[in-house]
């Protein structure tokens, strides 16, 4: 089975893999599980077809199937899901294969709650930076919000870099939640609040180090490179 | 094995049933599964005791225990767990008790991708519209960011109702899905917002009607009550 994922066409973060499209190809390369990409436009994203896989209109999406032409059909069991949140696809990708999730059902919990403090505890006040920057950025709010705002982040930051302590992952051996957590910290790269959290840096810097991680990055930035050409 | 939660010792949503051990108690009714409630100060949630439960400081915790005094030891596998979050905290309730997940792999991975859906899709303009209220509420800019933020969860209902459309629940039968995604809902109720979406007002209604969700909310609502009659 080889899935199919989406990502932008034209990526708005110029090929930083800061969109969530990054988070699908570094599990796919932990676990060695080609798959294919299908570009889709902005335009794209809000149309019917797109609709049926995200009924939110975002990327990325996933769909297993294994009866195309040429391929050995009913390789894998699971063919024809097909999902949205990237949290959900990346969980799927570590249950399809070895190497992402402990196997023991307390590490795998502990694995799951990670992923969703990165997306539910972590992720919010990060989210509401880059809305403040980037829908409410002419408003003459803006620094006075940012300064509120990156005090939130920071308290998050400061109790994720707590419970991570000398530790090299969030719980034992690298899994899914180490994928979700570095990505969603990447996202506060150009703020510079990292840069007060030295543990956070080292830890997302041992993400970026993965083979896996640095094949999924030239494979997202090839993408950008090839818009930027075309266009 | 009886589980513990924590929970607030008095919730500023003064029993409304808001706060998040809501969605955990709800799981637990639907399943039948019976359980203790921790209850915690807001000086106690800072505690090292509660930040080695939760290292973010939050409620709801769960924790596995089957050996305690006059319970059967080992009546389950799994003891030892402790978890925090309540996506992964009520996906551990429905792979412990069936009821509350397909099955089926494919049914499976769709209601998980629609709780991740809820928390990381859904919450996020609405806790946004939170925090607006209650940390930025006495700033100038209250009223005219509230109406950014209000178009910007106005998208996320409309994308959610067209995908309920006239169904019952988000994907075939009720599921953890629905849990998440009702709780996350019901944030909006003093904002008005639901009312411009009925399908959306009659899945509420739907999920609150259950009899699960009623002795859930019945529980939180005494804990309100004795936290004011002490109070």
């Amino acid at each position: 089975m080889t899935p199919t994922i989406t990502a932008f066409e034209a990526s708005p973060d110029r090929g930083r893999g800061l969109a969530r499209d990054m988070r699908v190809r570094w599990a796919l390369e932990e676990v060695g599980m080609a798959y294919r990409v299908r570009l889709v436009s902005f335009a794209g994203l809000k149309a019917a077809e797109h609709r049926a896989l995200n009924p939110f209109g975002q990327i990325p999406t996933w769909e297993e199937s294994g009866e195309e032409p040429g391929e050995e059909p009913g390789e894998e069991p699971g063919g024809g899901v097909s999902l949205f949140e990237t949290g959900a696809i990346v969980l799927r990708i570590a249950e399809l294969r070895p190497g992402l999730l402990p196997a023991d059902a307390a590490g795998r919990a502990r694995a799951i709650a990670w992923m969703f403090a990165a997306v539910n505890t972590v992720e919010p006040p990060i989210l509401e930076r880059a809305t403040a920057v980037l829908l409410e950025g002419d408003r003459p709010w803006r620094d006075e919000r940012l300064a509120l705002i990156d005090a939130r982040i920071r308290v998050r930051l400061d109790e994720l870099s707590r419970a991570l302590g000398e530790a090299e992952w969030l719980d034992g051996a690298f899994s899914c939640a180490d994928i979700m957590m570095v990505t969603v910290l990447r996202r506060l790269e150009p703020s510079g609040l990292l840069e007060e959290f030295p543990a956070l840096c080292a830890y997302i810097a041992r993400g970026e180090a993965r083979p896996a991680y640095r094949r999924a990055f030239a494979d997202q930035r090839a993408v950008f490179e090839a818009s930027r050409a075309g266009g």
